[in-house]
């Protein structure tokens, strides 16, 4: 990658190949930590385990806290480096990664928080086979576009964005189905209202995966696909 | 800012002064538009005006395509100016400005389609009155943001990033009349929902203020403060 030549040159090349993949090594590891927060914040609503809940919502400071160490670490290196092409764009899409991951923490934060008042409510609502259903695909997203970006895999990349679409149609239809369930039991409106919140968020996560994605495309392809079709861009990536 | 020393590197400095503050001057009006964006949307909701709604819905593809092109231009003084120090921090605070931006773009042309959706109902709904203040006050917010950033006043930012706790004070309070209403008048549970989800576009749109704030903050002061208690930041900045 760094092209610098001579004995020297090799050596530094090596070194900072090195920290480029120790980085992205802190990244993955990143995901690894928001994927079981992901987890947990699901168990934690379908459970009704409000204990679960509060250690989702409490363990979202050390997420926090791998981003801004991360991303720190990232301009220290766009700063000594001063990488050029696939590097530089390996730095860029580590930066953008990391903010995503860190929203998907605070989305599972936001569901463990759901769960916490559910089980206040301390009855079984509906709706949870629609979340439990959203919520399978969500985390099998953010899976996939993580090991994309580990194995610079843009095909899989491009998976998890058209995946995306199914995972928005589907949260519709478990929102026209709360609605109902609002309507037709009134005094369970406030209680439906915390799940409509969680299934918002994983709505949400699911946008992140997608995000993840495609910053794994823009680093393989050096194309900047957001907002294209998705068919344009299945294109380019089958054409090379 | 850039210190290579000599006439040809005054010269390379001066020219790279310029690209920078041309850079920073598109994000700027980058923000104008969202501004205006947002401020359409509002309108939106409030007039029941469903063609400004499909207006400000159509027009978010060209902000999109600002974000892709600003982002493009910052990756390219990466790697051929390679900058440093508070070079380097303006170029990423830009960069991860503008996709706070693009946000805001995508949340307000969520509000119009709210609008869209709203206006078929044919009934003036309950919330107006909550959702135009609340509108307001995050209007002012990206404003503040904004003027922050191009005056680097970390002060002012300060006073964005602490009016976001009110925001969500405010939302609360009128999450809480929405479902008051749907418990009333079940026929309008429908409708509200739609109204509330404008009033959760309007409270990201706070957070992503917030967030700009922080890039200011950061981007003057040289230190990272999202995720830290306001009030430490506040006593790093009069400190000084």
């Amino acid at each position: 990658m760094n092209s610098k030549a001579g004995n020297h040159g090799h050596h530094i090349s090596q070194q900072f190949n090195a920290e480029l993949e120790a980085i992205k090594k802190r990244m993955l590891e990143m995901g690894g930590a928001v994927e079981q927060q992901l987890s947990d914040a699901m168990v934690s609503i379908t459970s009704a385990d409000s204990g679960l809940g509060a250690r989702v919502m409490k363990e979202d400071d050390a997420i926090d806290e791998l981003e801004v160490s991360i991303d720190e670490e990232c301009s220290l290196i766009l700063a000594r480096r001063q990488p050029a092409a696939s590097d530089l764009r390996l730095v860029l899409a580590i930066i953008k990664t990391v903010r995503d991951l860190e929203r998907i923490g605070d989305e599972s934060s936001k569901i463990a928080r759901m769960a916490v008042k559910l089980s206040e409510e301390g009855e079984f609502p509906e709706g949870f086979v629609e979340f439990k259903h959203l919520g399978d695909r969500v985390s099998n997203m953010v899976n996939m576009a993580l090991d994309a970006f580990a194995r610079y895999d843009a095909e899989e990349a491009l998976k998890v964005a058209q995946t995306d679409r199914e995972v928005d149609r589907e949260y519709g239809s478990a929102m026209r189905s709360m609605i109902t369930y609002m309507m037709e039991d009134q005094r369970s409106i406030s209680r439906i209202l915390n799940l409509l919140w969680a299934l918002r968020a994983l709505e949400r996560i699911g946008d992140h995966a997608k995000n993840i994605a495609e910053h794994v495309i823009y680093l393989v392809k050096g194309t900047d696909v957001r907002h294209e079709k998705l068919e344009d861009v299945a294109e380019q990536i089958v054409d090379e």
